[in-house]
C-alpha cells in the first residue's frame, strides 16, 4: 500500500482534515460553491492560456514569458489541488489510479516533463485534457443518469449499429477499391492507392467534402454521386434506428408514476384498476366488481 | 418617470387614441388588418432595400441617391410608427423598454447616426435587425405557443444537451491540438496555432468542410476520417434525444385531461362524447341519446 | 367550348372508345399494363435522350441527327398519346386544364417551338418536365394517400415551421450582415456585398461548404464557426418536431381499425368498450352492463 | 448433380467430417470459438493486405514480394477452407450457389485469375469483398433479426420513399438543366452538359459541396442557394418518415398480444401477470393467490 496510514490521526487534524473535505468535495455550502467555481475559472483559463498560447504572435517576448508563467501558476494551483484531494481522500492509491485521479495527475505533468525533456512540444494534446475536470466539477453524477439512458438505447440497438458499421465499412472499401482502379489508372490526384481512396471515401460519405481530392474521369463521377446517394441515405436509417429506441424507453418510463399499494409494483398504465402483478386494486377506495 | 402623464385625457383625445390603438395593435379589424399587411410590407422593402443597396453596381449614381432615399423614408415612417406607439400605450417607458421597444428604436436609429457619425458602415448589422419586427406583425404570441413546446424539450434534455455540448468541446480540443502537433511540425498551412486547428476542427465536425485548410500527412488524413466519423455520430444522437423528448411531450397533449363523471376513466379522445369503458355521456350536460 | 360534341356516338365509335379507354386509362388488365410499361419506358428514354443529347460529343454529328431524330419520334408517340387523351375523355377541356394536361403538352411543345423560334436551348428546362409523367403512369393516387399523411404533419406543425424559417432568414441575414462588414472591409472575394454574403451564409449554414468563399480574418472565422454550429442545431430542432407529428398523426392511425357498428365512426382505441361518439356498445355480442 | 455422392460414407469418415462440420460451422464449442476468432483475424489481415498492398512505396522491392506471398498465403489457407466447407456440407452444390458460398469463392479467385490473365488490377475490388465474409462469422442470423425489422419499416414506408426518390430525381432534373441553361450560357466550367450538371447537383443537394463545381453567375448563387435548401429539407423530411415507421414498429412490438381469457382486453405488458382491467389472471393455470 503506498496510501498514507489508515490509523486515525490526532482530532484537530481530523477536524481540519473535515473541513477540507467540505470544501473539495461538497457542492451544496457556501465555501464548497465557492470552491467548485474557482475550479471552474481556473480550469477555464488554464485551457484558453493552453490554446492562445500557440498563437505565433504569442510566442515572441514579451508575451512568451507571460504564458509560461501563467502555466506554471496553473500547474501549481492543480498540483497543491492535487496533493489536498490525496492527503483528505479515505482511499488515496483509489483515488490516483480512478479515472479523474489521472486526469488531474496529467493536468500537472506536462509542466514537470517539459524541465526534463526539452522541447516537448507533443504534451499540448495532454494539457487539452485539462478540459475534462469540469466534467467532475459539474457533478458528472448527475448528468450521467442522462447519459445513462443514451447508454441503454445505444446497448440495445448494439446488433443494428454492428450491421450498419460493418455495412459502412464495406461500402467504403468497395467504392474506394472501386475509384482507386477507375480515377488511379487515370492518374488523378489522390487515388494513388487505396488508403489514398478511403480518406476520399470518409470525407465524401460523411458529406463533409472538402474538395481537396474530387473525381475527373465520367465513371468516377457517377460512382461519386451513387456514393454519397448512399451516404445520404446511411444518415437516415441510424438516425431513425436510434430515435426509435430512445422514443421507446422514454415512452415506458412515462408509465411508472403508480405504484401498487400491496406490492409496489411499479410501471403500471394509466387506465389499469387493478395490478398487474399481484392482482389487487390499485386503488384501494376503488371496490373491486364482484367476481 | 419619462412616460407621458398618465392622468385622464379630455374624452376626444381618449376616442382618437382609442381608434389608432384599434388599428396598430387589433388584428381582427379591417384597418388593423391593412396595417399590418402595410406594415409588413415596409419592413420587407427596407430590408430588401438594406440588402440591395450594399451591391457595388448600386453604390454609384443616381442608384446611391435613390437607395439613401428610400432609406430616409422607411425610416421616417417607422419613426411616425415609434413616436404613435409611444403616445397611444398606456405605459411608454414599458413599451420603449420591451424587447420590441428596443427592435422598434434600433431600426430608425441607425439612419440618425448616420448624420452625426461619418461612415457608419458598421450599421448594416444593426438595420437588418428590423426584419426581427415581423415577429410581432405577425402574432408572435400565437407563434410562441408552438416554441414553447420546444422550450420545454429543450429544458428537460438540458442536462444531455450539456453532457453532448461538453463533449463537442472536448472532442474539437483534443483533435485539434492533435491535428496542431501532427501537421503543425509538418508546415500545412491552417494548423500553426490551436485557434487556427479549432476553427478547422469546427468546419470539418459540423461536415461544412470548406477544403480551405485540409490534412497533408498521413496521420493528420487518418485522425480526419475519424473525427469527421465521431462528428457524424454527433448529429444522430442529439437528434434522437430531442425527438424523443418532443414526442414525449407531443404524446401527452394528445391524450386529453378529462375523465368520465361516472367512471373516472381517463384518455379519451378531444371529441370523444361517450365514456369509452363505461358508456355514460362525458359532459354531464349533454343528454345521451335513448337506448 | 373546346370539347368535342358530347353527344353520344355512333355504337361502334363508342366501343372503340371504350376500347381505348381501357388501355389508356386502367392498369389492371393486360392491354392496360403493357400500355403502361410502354409509356414508363417511352418517358424514361425521351428524358434520357434530352440528358445525354446535352453532351458536347453528341451535339457533333454523326450523332446529333441521331437526337433529333429521336426527340421527334418521342415528340410524335407522345403528341398520338395527347390527342388520344383527349379525345377518349369525357371532358376535354377539364383535362387540358388539369396538372396532367398541361405536363402532357408541356413534354411536346418544345421540339414545336423550336421549328418557330430558333435556338430554344432554354426549353431543355421545359423537355425535364416530362418525367413528372411517370408520377401518373405509376397511379399517383395510390402514393398521394403517402403523402397526404405528410402534408397533414407539415400543415399541423406549420407556425412551427414559420417561426424555424423566419428564425433561419434573420440568422442569414445578420450573419452576412457581420461577415460583409468584417470580411468585406478586409478585401476578401466573396463578401463584397450582402447578397454575396448572404449566397456565403445558405451555403455554409446548410452544411454544403463549397469552398469557393471562406472567411480570412480571425473574427471572420470565429462567426463562421459560430454560425456553422448554429446550423448544425437548426437542422436538428425541425427533424426532431417533423419527426414527433408523423409519429403522432402514425400513432393515431394505429386505433382506426373498429367501427361502431351504429353510427360508423372510426377512430376507437384498442381498449374501448363503447363508442365515444354514440354511446353504444361496439362489440354486439356484448352486452353492457346494468346502468 | 455436380455434388459428391450423397451415399453414406465409411463410419470413420463420417466421424472426421461430424468433427469438421463442429469446429467450422458452430461457434459454442471451445475449437468452433478459436476457428472463428482465426477465421476472423484472418479476414481482417487478408483485407489490410490488399489495402497497403496498393500504396505506391509498398509495390518497390522488397515490399512487393512479401505482399504477393501474404496473398498466397492467405489464398491457400481460404481455399483449404472453401473445399474442406465443400466436403462437410451436406449439399454442396447449394453451399457453392449460395450467397457466401459465392463470397467465398470470389475472395480466392482473384489470385488464380492474376496467373492466366496479367495485370489484374481491376480485380482489386473483388479482393475486398472478402471483409463480406466477416458477416457470416459474426453469425448474420442474429443481426439479421435487428436488419428485418428495418426492413419492415422500410417496406412499409416504401409508397413514400417511392414518391420522395422521384422528387429528388425530378429536383436534380430540373435544376441541372437550369443551371446547365444560366451557367452553361457563362462558359462557367462544370455546366457544359446536362450529366455534368446533374453530378454538380446530387454532390450540392446531398451537402457534399466540393467546390470543384460552384456557380458564377447571380442567378446560378440564387439558384443554388434555393437548391441546397430544399436538399436541407430533403433531408428532414425522409428521417421523419423512416423514424416514424420504426418507432410504430418498436411500439407494437412492447404490447403483446395476451387478451385477458376473462374480459378479452387486451395491450397487457409482458410482465402483467394479471388483466389490468378485470383483476383475474391473465393464465388460467397460474393460480391467483388466495384474496
Amino acid at each position: 500500500m503506498l496510501g498514507p496510514n489508515p490509523d486515525a490521526p490526532p482530532p484537530q487534524v481530523a477536524a481540519w482534515r473535515d473541513r477540507l473535505h467540505e470544501i473539495i468535495f461538497e457542492a451544496d455550502t457556501p465555501t464548497g460553491k465557492a470552491f467548485d467555481l474557482g475550479l471552474i475559472v481556473l480550469i477555464v483559463a488554464s485551457v484558453a492560456v493552453v490554446v492562445l498560447g500557440t498563437l505565433p504572435s504569442m510566442q515572441q517576448e514579451p508575451y512568451h514569458t507571460v504564458f509560461i508563467a501563467l502555466e506554471w501558476m496553473f500547474t501549481g494551483l492543480f498540483t497543491i489541488e492535487y496533493i489536498l484531494r490525496l492527503i483528505i481522500v479515505r482511499r488515496p492509491w483509489r483515488y490516483a489510479t480512478s479515472f479523474f485521479g489521472i486526469i488531474d495527475l496529467l493536468s500537472i505533468l506536462p509542466a514537470f516533463i517539459g524541465i526534463i525533456v526539452p522541447g516537448g512540444g507533443h504534451l499540448l494534446v495532454v494539457r487539452t485534457l485539462r478540459l475534462l475536470r469540469i466534467f467532475r466539477v459539474l457533478k458528472l453524477a448527475r448528468y450521467l443518469s442522462g447519459a445513462s439512458e443514451l447508454r441503454k438505447a445505444l446497448y440495445v440497438s448494439r446488433h443494428k449499429i454492428a450491421v450498419f458499421l460493418t455495412t459502412v465499412l464495406i461500402v467504403v472499401l468497395i467504392s474506394s477499391a472501386l475509384m482507386h482502379v477507375v480515377e488511379g489508372s487515370n492518374g488523378t490526384e489522390g487515388f494513388e492507392s487505396m488508403p489514398d481512396a478511403m480518406y476520399w471515401a470518409v470525407i465524401t460519405m460523411t458529406t463533409v467534402g472538402y474538395g481537396d481530392v474530387t473525381p475527373e474521369t465520367p465513371i468516377g463521377k457517377i460512382t461519386t454521386a451513387a456514393l454519397v446517394l448512399v451516404g445520404y441515405s446511411l444518415i437516415i436509417v441510424p438516425t431513425g434506428i436510434l430515435t426509435a429506441e430512445i422514443t421507446h424507453h422514454a415512452g415506458r418510463r412515462v408509465i411508472t408514476t403508480r405504484a401498487c399499494p400491496s406490492c409496489m409494483t411499479e410501471g403500471h398504465d394509466a387506465n389499469a384498476i387493478y395490478c398487474k402483478r399481484c392482482g389487487q386494486p390499485l386503488d384501494p377506495e376503488h371496490t373491486p366488481p364482484a367476481t
